[in-house]
């Protein structure tokens, strides 16, 4: 008996596109962004996993990931729960800002401790910011939880409780659960399952759109190693252009 | 207090279009009826009416209708809920038929009372019939509560344990309830909100992705009789057209 997990990062959105940074402010896809959902969703009938529920974060680029993708797979139908604990790395005052003129900014060394250190969050959003997602219905009941920015040990701290409490419940119960989420949320729950050191995890990078399965034994651990992309070319190809990113 | 609760008939479909009985078939929406979802919301918007919890039945149709009001309304993020109990009234053997050619065929009466009898339902669908729903996987765990044909005293009798358990508890915590279905769901609830009697139900047509509004009172009768529509001109027009189908 083994449980099925389907992780999928939302395709290219618009702020991928313009290589700013994103975090919680709610971007759409691009088109380009649309036709990876879908490509995903097709990806999962050609290799026969079909989502019996779908977990999202509050963020338009999952959540119309998620619908296009099971759309193209005929699972449109399913269940659907959504947490803010799903959501990206809230980015702090750098949300909105361009990676490529934040790495000439602040150079090299604060950039990457900014984007891939385990533990130092970038500065605090104000929330007079025009990317504060102070006051957004979605957060109303968040209250000393609601970030103001996080670095990925806050996303794991977040993050967790809702797996615990909400996926894991599903999967032991033999259903097919589909995550659809965020770079870094589904960076927090990678490290977690595959149990990678807060150092290794810097180097770990997950491409928009590709549906990454997991099959996990009774005590929740991966039966392989970091999981399988079902499209395994595309995804390291894919992988190396986000590690890429502001250069 | 009053309790708000907006109902979404979805936008034109593919067989809206062609004049083709559809029943539960689930085909998509054409571009027209993308549109028309997405003005719904934005109408949802302009009318300060913000859906807190969403509603669908299990049919592409009122899901991705669903999808792109709230999308355009910025409540992509709200709480889903579906049921088959929201379905489209089930059409049974005239499933994938064409309306005009069965008003042809068997005659004004036969059709008419095929279309708008309150309990007299079309012949019942054959397993291997090309548009039956048998083996769907979405309906798995219905068993013998598996429509093979329905009237609309039927849709009546599956709909309203639904309401009881579900969505009137959603408005007795004061959400305002958008409610994502179908042309003969819609009036099934309507007929019941507003104690229309079986005979004068037949005139009642809801038109496609025009949001229309009840305030309930604490016993949940209508404090406007029939609701309002966000856009009661255009609404009036188009339920016309509907009543005309077939002609």
């Amino acid at each position: 008996m083994t449980y099925t997990l389907v992780l999928l990062r939302h395709g290219e959105s618009e702020w991928n596109a313009k290589n700013l940074f994103t975090g919680w402010v709610d971007v759409d896809l691009t088109e380009k962004g649309r036709a990876e959902a879908v490509r995903g969703g097709e990806l999962l009938v050609e290799a026969g996993l079909l989502p019996d529920i779908v977990h999202t974060s509050l963020q338009r680029r999952a959540i119309t990931t998620a619908h296009l993708s099971l759309d193209a797979a005929d699972r449109h139908w399913i269940p659907v729960k959504r947490s803010w604990r799903l959501n990206e790395r809230h980015y702090g005052a750098l949300q909105g800002k361009d990676k490529k003129q934040t790495l000439d900014e602040y150079g090299e060394e604060q950039f990457m401790l900014w984007r891939r250190s385990f533990d130092t969050p970038p500065p605090p959003i104000e929330d007079d910011d025009e990317w504060s997602q102070s006051g957004d219905p979605r957060y109303a009941d968040l209250g000393a939880e609601m970030p103001r920015t996080e670095c990925l040990k806050d996303v794991i701290a977040r993050f967790l409780p809702y797996w615990d409490a909400e996926i894991v419940p599903d999967l032991q119960t033999g259903k097919t659960v589909l995550v659809a989420a965020h770079g870094n949320s589904l960076r927090a729950l990678v490290k977690h399952l595959d149990g990678i050191s807060d150092e290794d995890i810097a180097g770990l990078n997950i491409p928009t759109g590709m549906p990454l399965v997991y099959r996990l034994d009774e005590d929740l651990r991966p039966t392989v190693a970091g999981g399988e992309y079902l499209d395994p070319e595309a995804a390291a190809a894919a992988a190396a252009a986000v590690a890429n990113q502001g250069r």
